[in-house]
């Protein structure tokens, strides 16, 4: 089997994480060596800089600048960890990678889709994923998995249904262009069952 | 007279700083409103990337990423100042803006040249200097003028003479390419004949 490098998208509390981690957990279990990141951070310098994306006080940030900080946070990882890692046969499971920033920053804040395109090349270092998986939720069924945590919004997360419903459209018209790349899920299925139907479509594509 | 934005580019210690606030109390002294700003900062998240880019202890940052946060710097303060200011009919100054990215992270650490044109073009937001001067000096001359400073060296800043040469030699090459935006000038000339100089410059292109 060579290296492998996964993604998973969708809005704030889709659940992502867990099923990034349940796959890299699946895969350790075989005996494989996985790296598991979370995009923006994951290195010393690309947590400093997801401190000031997420900082609520720096409300004047244009949207430009957010795009490129996260761009920025994003090289950081791709140039420190993931090139390394898939050179040296490891698979890597990514939380979030160019997919979140063309669905919020082009799709939900408007930016101009060429520059942010342009933009998500520079920032991935020309890395594209193998596959990724699209963990799709209606936003206020997201709000109502939030209110559940008790979790303090952050700056992104304090835009409110509108900006998470051009999220979730973007992202959707994003894996319709790419069906390949992309496979849709619906995130109110039970976790277990989500994991299943992950670990099956990663099988299918990476290890026959 | 309509507003105007002028950069002036050069290695550390060619004395833009202090070209740059001549030609701003220059112009003040005529009661034109006039906004000075150095880039990268100006703004308050500008100047919290700034201190990221110059932080010795974080000697792991990919050129990627280097060339990503002076963007992002930039973005800031072009949203944020220079263009309403321009907007609102003010002369803009600027020291440094993105032919130093051409040099420092094209020229000299080796990034591909239509990346970086890439990226400075999202990092200005499509903002063209009306005229920049280069304050064109021998590094070795700089490093003189650096001892007697006193002043202690940033990451970018140790880099070496080597390193400088290369900056230069881009400088050189990009106002090559663009000789009407660019005028060129012996650094090493006394800083009052360059104000003339520049002087002259600025009220033959702008003043007529």
């Amino acid at each position: 089997m060579t290296s492998v490098f996964v993604t998973f998208e969708g809005i704030d509390y889709s659940g992502k994480s867990l099923q990034s981690r349940l796959l890299c957990e699946r895969l350790q279990s075989d005996h494989r060596a996985v790296l598991l990141l979370r995009d923006p951070g994951a290195t010393r310098i690309s947590e400093k800089i997801r401190r000031l994306l997420l900082d609520k006080a720096l409300d004047e940030m244009a949207a430009v600048t957010e795009l490129l900080l996260y761009e920025a946070a994003r090289s950081q990882m791709v140039a420190q960890l993931i090139e390394p890692a898939l050179a040296s046969g490891r698979t890597v499971i990514c939380d979030r990678f160019y997919d979140s920033t063309t669905a919020y920053q082009g799709f939900a804040r408007g930016l101009d889709l060429d520059l942010v395109q342009a933009a998500n090349r520079i920032g991935s270092c020309g890395l594209v994923p193998g596959h990724t998986f699209l963990l799709d939720l209606d936003p206020a069924a997201a709000l109502a998995r939030k209110k559940i945590s008790g979790r303090k919004a952050d700056r992104i997360e304090q835009e409110g249904l509108m900006f998470q419903n051009r999220v979730r459209e973007g992202y959707l018209q994003t894996a319709a262009r790419e069906p390949d790349r992309f496979t849709v899920l619906d995130a109110q299925v039970a976790p277990e069952v989500l994991h299943q139907t992950i670990w099956s479509v990663f099988v299918q594509k990476f290890d026959e």
